[in-house]
């Protein structure tokens, strides 16, 4: 049985695939956990800033929740992001996610009012409170415009409230002191990056959460199983690999914003693969044109990658 | 019968009470909205940034907008925020607000991923289609990290997706932008400045949304009063004595942040003129001690405010 | 004999006029100069921000300095802008612009260094101490990255350091609270603002620094007195136009960034109105193309205004 | 004879030792050169962020450069900082810095103004072409507000402008995609990271501009030595310990700021091992107290580093 935290590994962050007219598209959601569990992925993230948790209403977020842990049937554990602007919505997120089978919780910062930094503890031990689930933070300062300071995740690893941390920051620096505070025994450290996750697990971190990983999840075992034999040097010529695939989130350009050019591209590049039926996006996004999709195709093909299905 | 979006004046948006376990303080509540509607206001507003919309789970928020439209009897229109992350959940939002009695709904700009310009009139324009009821943006970049563009605000006024604004913004210019750009004998534009609201008059703006207008609608329904008649002089004066009775919002000083200090501020304002049971504020947000109390009170008495009941 | 620090009025921040090989243009400086004074300018800023101080070597700002000061021949007060990085430089630069017979110095906070706000008041205190000029501070956060907080100008004007501001932060709310704590009988106060000038003057402004002064002196010269008088409204039509004037700044797009665009404009419209005889900027800068240029003149012909000379 | 920008290794940014009148203090920067000379150190970087570059008046940066050169006299390359706020104010220092002896200059984006990402190949080129020096791009956002793009650096290396890079950036993902996009048999990549050496060189870097090796240039060489090596469990060991030691940057606290205190702490540490006379800082620097100077030692022994001299 897994540990409800996973202790290590590829975790990837699943996409949430959506039929032509913006519903749940529940048969490509199981193919896409199918596809990620046969690959040999340690841990499944749903409802994840990758699969758009901010764009789904309460109730798509259930059945998310309720379709991947359906097809994981606890082969590996399953984490759910609780992503809402403050503490009650957040707990009542977490309530929700551990009804629907979530065998751990991914909570942000508070955020749209801003927050001053004495209200983190307040924030992460009044989730901990309220939910009996791991509790993992979720670092991600582009979203909620604060960083978790790595002396107050360390404070709230030693009381036990944290269990986790998954840092999508950026902060290679700041991951590093996170893994010098807390016990590394019991606390366990995430990176969101795809294009430094060789560097994250040289410094220690426990696993890997990358958006790309849905498009790539072999890719990213291959460099986890280097870095963890101290091969750098096979992880690094893979993670140059995965660094060249993952240009694919800007093909939009500037027009279609960072976000929606991401997020279609890696859905495009998914039904590319014969996973997902459509590359739709959740409102407002803006959908990714022919070109863009051909793009997409074209950095598949120069990764070497083909179509697992079809 | 009230026009469904205020044509003018003061509108203010309502404190959310709390009981000392953070439950929603229906009676306190009935007694602000009561409060201001005596006071002779022009429209309420709830659910907004002071309402601490962002803390409330949409059960209370739908119990709040219950509480004052039942208080308000069609008196003066009820505006409501309807503030969540996205087009899909805002919609959700707007169209429980509009099951819950509001008479026009406020949408800010997307958040938490980052969002494109082009996605602004998206974003809007499904808001509109979605929900039969006068849609008002709300410009709130501090809160939501984009300003809505005059340009865009224009172009959605003309087009009839938006019937107004709420600039909470900070930017004159910007407001003045918008006034000279839009048909004003339908658009309305609204201003949240508690300290420069004779300013926006003087630009042109049909109505102030101050959160201060909660501890002082008085005032503010004297500055709007001697800015419609054209005695700027007068209007400045009370702009002077409203703008020293705002410093109440530092009170809580850099450690408490300055949501929780100006909120906690606010409501214990409103405690000591009478209005509210308590001064509670919601989670993850610290509390005010006894000597920011006690500040809030000594500068209610500079103010020349006196409780109202009690 | 005026007064060393502008008492009231219009003191436009004068562009540098250059050749094509990017030489210092003394003729068209002559010639901006006299057109200025003969406007009926209250004061002449040379070296500000609208004069490329940035870009112009030690040297250049010498003979810019010697050029103005002998057209202006003591008819209204020089100020010069001595902007470098720290506190020994800017006395440097301060100490120069004496020599060189400026009649007071405007200096900003330090930049490119992060400065503690602890550090604002030493600063002025030392450019105070070396230099025995009138001192005005000079508040541009889009350049420095910092905000002079009004308690701390207050502090600097009370004890004598400072003798005016000039304010081209934007923030009309931090003006207006400058206004509410200085000694308005001896400490001035100007905006750097073009859009918003009728209301910093409503604000008790003492002044306007407007870049867009170069191209229409005139047009600021009727705001100002129209404010002088109280009439609002003819002041609020004069900024009307003087607002559509200022979309000039833009004419580069977002290609040529906005500083290049604007002093490009600037000039371009100077040029047009027969004052200078080029447009040129400085390095790095790059020029307006024909188009943007036609379209600076098309704005001209809007706001009514043609050639001076030729 | 040494390459004109070194090849690779440990190239300290010296501290500039001021007397207690704020002077240069000659002898203190002739010992602290040859500290560093003595330890072995491949090149030797001057007027820096480091060495309060933005605080020296033109003259005191050249008699730095004459001292230096002097000291070092040929035995490893002198690198000058030629920091100025646009292209031809840079590319006078940089004259003046060749003048006085430079083996190469390091020249960051103008900075003051707003810089549109054009005027970035627009001004290296300029500087360039006006120079015959070798040219490093300093890379340093945080003072210049603007970052060098990966593309651009690399095309700006393609095309012989520019002849290294000195990435200051904190931004360890932007580091490799310059190292994956240059050609690096004749482009040199230097990191600004003291607590991130490491894994720069594990990225590909070239060598080392650590503030802390000033203090510590044992300790860097030690890391930069194991890293060439591939001894990457003994240069993280290294690392962690000069990751302690540099916590010396936060004894001045939030009041004194971040600059203040790191560069006062850096001196201090620099009295304490003997190297300097006194822990100046320029003006506007507040001065670290004698708590602070205590917490420096302390961390100075717990780092296991005692006087050099005396």
């Amino acid at each position: 049985m897994p540990a409800p935290v996973p202790d290590h590994g590829v975790i990837p962050p699943l996409c949430t695939p959506l039929t032509p007219g913006r519903e749940l598209d529940v048969p490509s959601l199981e193919r896409l956990t199918g596809f990620l569990l046969d690959a040999g992925v340690h841990g499944l993230f749903v409802t994840g800033s990758t699969g758009e948790v901010a764009y789904l209403t309460d109730d798509v977020r259930h059945r998310v929740l309720d379709v991947v842990t359906s097809v994981a049937a606890g082969q590996v554990p399953v984490l759910a992001g609780v992503v809402d602007t403050t503490t009650p919505r957040v707990i009542a997120q977490a309530r929700a996610a551990q009804a629907h089978g979530a065998d751990a919780v991914v909570a942000t910062a508070p955020f749209y009012a801003p927050t001053a930094p004495v209200e983190f503890g307040t924030h992460f031990r009044a989730i901990r409170a309220a939910v009996d689930l791991p509790l993992v933070a979720y670092d991600i300062p582009g979203s909620v415009h604060a960083k978790l300071p790595a002396h107050t995740v360390a404070e709230l690893a030693a009381d036990g409230t944290l269990d986790g941390l998954k840092d999508s920051s950026g902060d290679l620096d700041g991951l590093r002191a996170v893994l010098e505070l807390v016990d590394t025994t019991r606390f366990r450290v995430f990176t969101g990056s795809e294009t430094m996750a060789d560097v994250a697990v040289f410094l220690g971190a426990h696993g890997l959460v990358p958006g790309l990983g849905n498009v790539d999840p072999h890719g990213y075992l291959r460099l986890w199983n280097a870095a963890r034999r101290d091969d750098w040097a096979e992880a690094a010529t893979e993670q140059r690999r995965l660094r060249a695939l993952f240009r694919m989130i800007t093909v939009g350009g500037a027009d279609l914003g960072p976000y929606a050019s991401a997020i279609g591209a890696f859905k495009h590049a998914l039904v590319a693969r014969g996973i997902l039926a459509h590359g739709t996006t959740s409102l407002p996004m803006h959908p990714l044109g022919e070109r863009e999709q051909a793009e997409v195709r074209e950095l598949l093909a120069a990764a070497g990658l083909s179509a697992i299905h079809g």
